[in-house]
């Protein structure tokens, strides 16, 4: 971890480490799924957390943003700090449904290669995001306006719908919700989830070709010894 | 009903009566709002289950899932026990969001015939379902992982999002969400549904010839005797 | 405002004074996040009212309705209210999600030259009423039956998701939620939401060429003012 | 009404009417399920609106205020508007559980007479408001601090919990909740909550004699009709 | 079961069976949290059923009630079919957080020797409960009133707070919440449940001792097993 | 930081650092919302914790707890590594409402001298730990039992109610809620505390004396430039 305590405010870390861009987009073909599961179940965010459209499918780097209440201006601070690859991801102070974030920080952001937006709040605009295909995952969709009035940080741990975030940790997001695999994990994280997909489609194919789970995982036994009964 | 009471565990009722399909089909087509309407508006499950895609539009015998928490090891028992046009129902022991099915255990029912799964809990893996149009409808969408450690039961009557349902009951389910028609019941609840239906043709054309409701219902003369005042 | 009570019942007001088409257009096109903030980031709606499918964008003058609980009979009376352009929008007395709204009524509504329905309730036959284009923004998605016993109003205020709404004032909705415009205000709110449009078009241009927010909106020096640290 | 719309900010409004203090104590005595039926079951708040401790029963005219996002300024300007007998009543502009009051601006407030707090919001300091017996009814509890940045205002009508509430509107407040009573009206529902208290008390004395509510209020025939069916 | 489907309008079933009294009151001494371990943790009513106050320890035989939408008529149905010592308990048929009960029912209740109110709806009046020690177990607190126009059952099996109960199952409330033992188990329950009692009361005297979980249960062995490191 | 990441499992750390007590206490003396204020409104908890009983107000060192879903295997291994004047605080991996913590485990506990309870989940046998003063600070009050399987850790960073927690950080909890100071911080945040304290028990007496906080906090200028109007 960074050293920073998370709930810092008034900072901006620039120089943040990242993974390496193949094991991020391997992690994003993996899916969260799939990834929560390689790594022993953890890192998923609150199921709050939904898309604002459909099939959307991204990993990056996080970009961390810790926001104070009803006030967005922090993003413009971290917008700086974008790599091509990265993901935002916003943290609040305390719980908001505001709409932190639209078209115009969407057209900046997309400008530096950002690959969309992780956030713990409310977001608007959202036909224009979709027509653009910056992909969001937010806990509301609301148009109340912020303001830019306090400092928070960039680029400290914040946490993000349940779960602590450092920066440069992968942030994996599709239809199921958000996953957030630690930097120094993401090698191993990657190679255990292509194992796990290469066995799912081993598996795959005895489904369809009629067999049941009952005996692929060879569960009759264990059933039985639990004491279910057939009647 | 079955005469095992809701909420046994460590039981698979393996010959559960069902409805004829052409009854169940027919209650596909009248879709949810006219089958609630037709059976005297009971059936109807919680409005927090909502559809993983829109559009689908099913009915089928219930096969009845009874869950532990976070354990979705009952499934596999339960797809063993599926005939073509059945729908998975599962309700759980206690309340959960975690995601108990996805793409592996679709591929599997699918294979026996199953049209689909209606789960008061979560799912994950659902931009695959959605791509193998196998429609859900569900209390979340999480990609948490569940275990296979403790027994629940298979066809057995079981409460689902405020409901009780027995197994062979007919699940109905489109964008409005579901409701359940108890198999004894089915045929005559068709049969109204069918007259509902032909009803409101007629009423339909009314109105796009633009007539009131008011005047269709013959309401103006109730209103004014409840004292509605014009101004 | 009309000199009537919210939360009177028994009445329906006929003739509401609304604002020019041309001016209701205009909004529609400004959308709801600019209207609300052209207006002083007053008038918007609780952010539970999502539309029923996406990309609709309406405005209309509200024709409002104070519904008992469970009870829709007063939709029908409002319809007779309707003229080509109207929104229907309804309060209820006390809180409900059953389904008070179904594609009859969105037939005659249409037939009339309605544009949509704001509804803090429920909503059923989706799928019919996103075939038929009738869109609407709803609490809740409920195919439950409602009765026909009760009087409320037409053309009173209403309260509706947490903002009141006057016969006449201007509904605008769309993905981001709905917005409430007072008539009086609607031509100089329209005034600001163009001037606001024309602003935010040279902003994105600027953002599209790769400026960043810090400079476009000359952030830097406030920031280090209130002690923003770079490290 | 007032003649200022709601939603309006930037203003105080000095001098409102009040109901006389007789008939609020007297609407205060009956509680708020009465007062609400006997005003044909309107004016009550949403049931999130909890008491901070039990056993408070008051009244009083509504000194309101509305409040942005997560600021208590216009608490201090409202204060200076009260009159002994007065309830502060406090609606947002946009939701929030943040915590607008504690035990320093109930000192104040009661050092003016003021009987109590309603606020669709957060409050803290729930131990000493306790200890000083000032009853506060509201969404949430929380400790998180609020500023005092921009101008909402006081005394113009606010919407507060799914409700209109008027300046100089009556608060009744208890156990089970608010109820707003309109000024105009108060003498005449302070009347028919008497005669309800009156003929209760005799219905009462009839229960506890061991009578039944189908003989007290002849229910039989009519159930019978409906066709209720004894097995 | 008693072969009325669950659902079912129209119905009193006016001789149910009860369990005998000492078990009941023997269930009641052990509460709720070791009913349900007793029984194999099932039984229990959804977390959001809370008493009106706290230190209520009942149980009792199931008076079920099914009730319409907004509608309390069959409580007064229900009343004549108590006996001393049982408890209504009250599903509806769609969710309603309305004022179904209050003190005049409760006087009527209480006069019979019903010992509470289990309710999957709101109640109002509770500061009279209170006084009146007629303890409730509630959804929500709420003064809206009901009306008495629609026919639902007493004593059919109804669906409340997430479980099944049948008319004569017998209801353990207390701070902890409501569990629901099946009338043919309860004297086998009873006896789990005090079995389970003496149990802890020797675990509670070694934990005053001391002793740890860890040691008392024999734990160290199995942590170890599954990997857990001390550093 | 303790440079252990948050969600790591299988661990548990013996040898935490802790604040003087002496610090501690007076921490706890302050309570929640001058502390969260005197440290720049970071680390409140989340507004759903809310304590099992009102009244108490307690600090300590925080011995943290990550527990698997519906498993509080891991609080038994806490209670061994508690000090006298420690605080349990218990955070999930997955949300659960279901019943981790009981009265034997409370008695534990309080032998060692721990002051109380902070759980992200359910606890359960609330009237026994009320009678024994055992605070506790829980999202749900529900019996639901929990199982004893899989590893999580004991004093690592977790997660809890939205906030960070690290073992030793200072949990101080009241009626408010609860925040969390950290440790490093704890006697400087005292300090802020102290003098906050201080300067509003001045502002108290001046209130209680009739002076205005527009005058005490000089407000009526700033009011006037932003254009506040009276009328």
């Amino acid at each position: 971890m960074s050293g920073v305590q998370p709930g810092t405010t008034g900072l901006v870390v620039q120089n943040i480490e990242r993974a390496e861009q193949e094991i991020i987009d391997g992690l994003a073909e993996c899916g969260v799924a799939t990834v929560h599961e390689a790594q022993g179940r953890k890192g998923l965010l609150a199921d709050y957390m939904t898309p604002i459209y459909a099939g959307a499918r991204i990993a990056g780097s996080a970009v961390t943003i810790l926001a104070p209440p009803c006030d967005n201006w922090m993003i413009h601070v971290a917008i700086e700090q974008l790599q091509a690859g990265d993901v935002l991801l916003l943290g609040t102070i305390t719980p908001s449904n505001a709409g932190y974030f639209g078209d115009l920080l969407a057209t900046s952001a997309m400008q530096r290669g950002c690959r969309g937006l992780v956030i713990d709040a409310g977001v608007r605009d959202v036909r224009d995001l979709t027509e653009m295909e910056f992909p969001v995952w937010s806990k509301a969709v609301h148009a109340q306006g912020t303001i830019k009035e306090t400092l928070g940080s960039v680029n400290v741990p914040v946490v993000c719908a349940d779960e602590l975030v450092n920066p440069g940790d992968i942030v994996v997001a599709d239809d199921d919700g958000v996953c957030i695999v630690r930097r120094e994990e993401a090698a191993e994280v990657l190679e255990k989830a292509r194992a796990r997909e290469a066995n799912e489609a081993g598996k795959r194919a005895r489904f369809e070709a009629g067999e049941l789970g009952l005996d692929i995982y060879d569960m009759r036994g264990r059933l039985a010894d639990k004491g279910l009964k057939y009647v």
